[in-house]
């Protein structure tokens, strides 16, 4: 796709921009990885554009990274520094896009930049997910915004529709599928049989997954995302430290046979519930049916499924990373905050959080689980697991046995709607009876 | 659902809203349909989440329709009127709510109102697809704003995140499923092989079409929203009378059940293509590929995909009619136009066709197609029907030949990609031939 330089079309006649509307926007970009390349990239590529679509002039005044080879091989080597105060402390810069990641120094550039009265835009996850009181705060005080659709999702606009377009709605659910590292791993194993270990290192080779694929594979990347949305969608805080996280480490491909036989899929989900006793969210491997929306976004896609009261189901999908997508929603926050400063308009909408809900603890929850587990191949075995389920109040719905090695079968569970804590309960004592090697895998069941 | 009555919830602690965002803003609303009751549920219900999250004080202050039995229904006889007019010309109306539809008395109230300095909330498609120009002229002339998330979709967000989110893109295509009648009907024949009567009878019977459904089985309800969407998405302005439209009236099971074995799924697509000529937009019967994800968008449920030159492939899933829907998305446009009203802030983003490209005319267009003729069952009917399609240079890639009747078998083709004029001629020559009883359908192939 060719992206280089300022593009005209002689198909274009252009109609004037208002006068008022012709403030040129000053841009401090922080983080030259592969976002903020592709930020300077579009923006380069798309300026008139801009100016003429929306009515802004975007310059990118400077530019802060460690080392200087992007900022040379982008052409805006005078421009570059290494000093991320020179961008705060400098008062021609309107808006600071933040594209540092963590939680460190892309934290005193949000918190400063805000403090000086600079609106920004980010695409950090775990700030938003972790820091979002504090910045909003911030942000309040000084009459500022704070932008980050690129936080959720990569180029799917979810943040903007949730604060906007569905803002009639009360939310009663948000589904996703925001990781794409371990949905694309979860396809390979589904359609391919891959085992776990060869999916992660085939997602490493085509760039997909981290040498240290923790944060996606154990969970923490999508929880940073489900958090972001729970707090949009239900008005109310909630942080990375309020979800309960479990990875798909544990997911085999007999898992996802016994899926398929069952008719469903097993993804990696990101949910957040409003229960009548607060907010429920979590994120587990869950089985979901063949029949889903969500069943069907394979390999690295996302896909967000919202329901609200008035709407009913609705569902965005796109791509959850990379490069192009990612700068896609940087730069139409960007343009969205350039709107308000080139007319001089205060931000309309700040932080959402106005309400106060309880979080729900996990165990006091009701669901539907799927439990593997390794038995000796011995009469005795599948009554004493059976049993274990009973003690504990949990009743069985179905159940698949098979030999896996010489004296020892697989037993797949699936559990009706029960407590969590009592599932939890009874996995406890299955653990402890002499003819279990291991519970394998557990794994939710969304009907 | 319990719809009836404010909500409060004792979970919910009230942060105080700022006092300069307290001014009340007051609706008027023409037409008390099935949208328009949905619409004053919503406000009753949510009338203090609204002014909690979003911080806009929502007043139904006067409504209208042409007889009083909904007004006395929700209460609201005491401020209904017959006459548009007592809305259009109170002072103290800040919205005008359109809800009547067609292009005759609702093209008054949207004009009188924009011209009266009212700003205006809008589901009607017909009106804003034949009439965007004069809409927004006016709007412009005076300051305000028209909002229309409803009239494409229902409740789906879509116009917005084309107006905001994804603004950052060069839009190359939009593609969508937006007619929910006819997908409800398509996959009734796609999946219990349903006759074409048969399913517009079931549709009748629970409510998903009307008596006389040439709107909806013809495919001008979805030329509509193509012309709308297109508009938004290449930044120029199309008219519904830009879009070569046909139906779905001449699809037979047996054309659904070709396609399946082909690994196709028909659906009427509306399609709006950025081409090196200019926009290209039709609404055709389509096959998709069954791993497309609008493939997977079964029932009344519509879709719209977007591919941009940054985002890449983007999908917004939804239910595209109904009271809750489509009300869901008038009062998010309500919102968010009282957000401004109550801060006092002049609308930021007004008409968007700022561009104006060409469109490319249809026959000049390359395109696959399936058509699927009736011939006798004799020796040579193939070929000269193969050769129609040769002379007029257009390559066969597929063909299926089926005994129907006594005498007479069907045949259906599938093109490469071939110019439309060519493809058009063939089938002229093939009518011709007295081998020929008819060419039944004709579809498009999309890959």
């Amino acid at each position: 796709m060719p992206e280089a330089g300022p593009r005209t079309s002689h198909l274009v006649r252009v109609r004037p921009v208002k006068e008022d509307a012709m403030r040129t926007v000053n841009i401090g970009l922080c983080g030259l990885g592969t976002v903020g390349g592709g930020t300077v990239r579009i923006i380069n590529r798309h300026h008139d554009d801009f100016l003429r679509h929306a009515g802004v002039d975007l310059r990118i005044a400077r530019v802060c990274s460690r080392h200087d080879g992007m900022a040379k091989e982008l052409g805006l080597y005078n421009i570059w520094t290494s000093d991320y105060r020179d961008i705060v402390n400098d008062p021609d810069i309107d808006i600071v896009v933040e594209l540092i990641g963590g939680t460190e120094t892309a934290k005193s550039v949000v918190i400063d930049s805000l403090n000086a009265g600079k609106n920004v835009v980010t695409a950090n996850k775990a700030l938003m997910a972790s820091c979002g009181h504090d910045i909003f705060e911030a942000a309040d005080a000084h009459d500022v915004e704070v932008a980050f659709e690129a936080s959720v999702g990569g180029g799917i606009p979810i943040i903007e529709p949730l604060k906007h377009s569905l803002v009639s709605n009360e939310i009663t659910s948000v589904l996703g599928i925001v990781n794409g590292t371990t949905n694309y791993m979860l396809t390979l194993m589904d359609e391919e049989g891959m085992s776990y270990e060869a999916a992660l290192k085939k997602a490493q080779e085509n760039g997909f997954a981290e040498a240290n694929p923790t944060a996606d594979v154990d969970g923490y990347d999508a929880a940073a995302k489900i958090a972001i949305l729970a707090s949009i969608a239900f008005n109310s805080r909630v942080t990375i430290d309020d979800v309960p996280t479990s990875g798909i480490r544990s997911i085999a491909p007999v898992d996802l046979e016994i899926a398929h036989q069952m008719g469903y899929v097993i993804k990696l989900l990101a949910a957040a519930h409003r229960t009548e006793g607060g907010i429920e969210a979590y994120v587990q491997p869950a089985m979901l049916p063949l029949t889903h929306q969500l069943a069907h976004v394979k390999g690295v896609m996302n896909a967000i499924y919202v329901t609200g009261d008035a709407v009913g189901d609705t569902m965005f999908y796109g791509p959850g990373a990379g490069s192009g997508p990612a700068a896609s929603a940087v730069v139409g926050d960007i343009i969205e905050v350039a709107r308000r400063v080139s007319s001089g308009t205060k931000a309309l909408v700040g932080c959402t959080c106005t309400d106060h809900l309880p979080m729900v603890k996990a165990e006091d929850t009701v669901a539907r689980f799927y439990i593997r587990m390794r038995v000796q191949d011995k009469p005795g075995s599948l009554a004493a697991t059976a049993d274990a389920f009973g003690s504990c109040n949990v009743s069985i719905a179905t159940m698949v046995q098979r030999t896996s090695d010489v004296d020892m079968a697989e037993i797949a569970y699936t559990t009706h709607a029960s407590r969590v804590k009592d599932v939890s309960d009874a996995i406890g004592v299955i653990k402890t009876l002499k003819q279990v090697e291991d519970v394998c895998t557990v794994i939710r069941v969304e009907d």
